[in-house]
């Protein structure tokens, strides 16, 4: 099977790096320049739970694609999937499997646009990356990778791909709820993500105030209730329990959002978060108001940092 | 007539000058060493309007206080009221007049344990000044103070104070709605201070975001809810006009809980804006969820900025 990774900063390099190690046919696709460059002259720069490994894999801008390629896992950020989707059409064939593990909720939407349904798989990775600059990767701890086709009928390519995952080492697993894990996640990042960007805090720190834990329940709050509108059933209390373990275990670490949009001025994936539970709930004629004043706050940070 | 302020920082210290200068027998409580001692040895030094000062009012620590006193200005922050209140005790005599010009809602309740009823005015200022260090303040621009018996009998009493502050070009005006004012301030307060504080920017900053106006119509629609419960009726539309034209007139600067939280680390007065709505909110059975998270943020950040 030959793999593409749509999209190649941290997360995509890790995937790229794991299944390349394992001896399977794989090209990134990025649109950073100066990663292109770095990759195609001195390889990709992988700190490897301590090790420093040095890997020649392809690199090619998203329109420089072409060929024909089995599986592409999609981890672009949240904003730019539609682009990107358009841009590599020539690489997406009758048969393509098409993994979506971006963060957040409701790429379906986007997905479909470009994809046959039945080609579409759906996902969700808790492994972690570090992007220490252009071509240099920090790939440490353990993670997985839970996939799904988005509707039933595929479930053997699926689980080709699952093994394969597994074999690199990705620990890969077919899901039978999938919905469930990327809501889930979600809402682990809805909870986390926005706040401490907004107090600029860690998330140690944020859960030593006194507000954490109920600020922590208003947001989950209106996630369950959407979620269950989608048929998904998030438990109110072990997710909060989920989160509150998350963080502290997570403690010193600033969240995803506080780099790109605190420490990095980037745009954020807000409205696929928070912002996507507001818009949901508008559509489903319930309330959200905690989830969609983050958003509002975090747009209105981001223009106040000229994010790029 | 003998006046006391009762918390002398910058407005306080702004009344005290002014109602000095036109020739009334003032004094001056204050909880702040180095700012009574430089009062003490070199008076206080007033930059008003661009003209230095210097002037000899005496200066008291609150438990320091004794005599008679016909009027007493409460100036103090929101927080401190009760603590003043109670350590002021000895000079609030039977006829002595109490006028409550804090920022924020409901300090009714406060001034209620220790002045009787018919000795209670509230009221308003729309002045500015800025505390430069200790002993010494900015004044600048125009205002004027509107004031309010709590409750109907004393307004002969009430229009005298008026008078003094009239000549000493405080503008004072005996108002017959004090409260609308006291909610419409508190309100504007509510739509600026702390957004601007969570989003470290000037108010003209803010305003430049797209998320500002509906910021602070979430904000505004709660006030004008929960003032309608205590019979005041806030126009939404003529406040939330009334907060953008006072946000543009105000551009470059910080409101004033920016200065205290993010400039200063010092503890807000939250609870008396903001919080106040979410806990009235509840009272009466409504929601205020904009405000309450607002609140809890804020709450949060002085966590995190360990506040004193």
């Amino acid at each position: 099977m030959k793999f593409a990774i749509a999209g190649s900063g941290a997360m995509g390099s890790r995937f790229g790096f794991m299944l390349h190690q394992a001896g399977n046919d794989v090209i990134l696709i990025d649109k950073w320049d100066a990663h292109i460059q770095e990759i195609r002259q001195n390889g990709l720069t992988v700190n490897y739970n301590g090790t420093e490994k040095v890997v020649k894999i392809p690199i090619y801008r998203p329109n420089e694609v072409k060929g024909k390629v089995d599986v592409i896992f999609m981890f672009t950020k949240a904003m730019f999937l539609g682009e990107m989707l358009e841009d590599i059409q020539p690489i997406i064939k009758e048969d393509t499997q098409v993994v979506c593990l971006l963060n957040g909720i409701g790429h379906e939407t986007v997905m479909k646009k470009y994809v046959s349904l039945e080609n579409i798989l759906i996902g969700v990775t808790i492994w972690t990356a570090g992007l220490i600059g252009p071509g240099k990767i920090d790939l440490e701890g353990t993670g997985s990778t839970e996939i799904q086709n988005f509707v039933p009928g595929g479930e053997e390519k699926a689980k080709e791909i699952v093994k394969v995952l597994e074999e690199a080492g990705l620990n890969g697993v077919y899901s039978e709820n999938v919905k469930f894990s990327i809501w889930r996640k979600a809402c682990v990042n809805g909870a986390l993500n926005a706040t401490c960007s907004l107090l600029d805090a860690t998330l140690g720190e944020m859960f030593e105030t006194d507000q954490a834990i109920s600020i922590t329940e208003k947001i989950v709050k209106e996630f369950v209730d959407v979620a269950a509108k989608q048929d998904v059933q998030l438990d109110f209390n072990d997710t909060v329990e989920y989160i509150v373990k998350s963080a502290k275990e997570l403690g010193h670490h600033y969240p995803s959002m506080h780099q790109d949009l605190v420490q990095h001025h980037r745009l954020t994936e807000i409205d696929y978060i928070n912002g996507a539970v507001a818009r949901l709930a508008v559509e489903y004629g319930i309330e959200a108001p905690t989830n969609e004043l983050i958003t509002k706050f975090i747009h209105a940070k981001e223009q106040l940092l000229k994010v790029k």
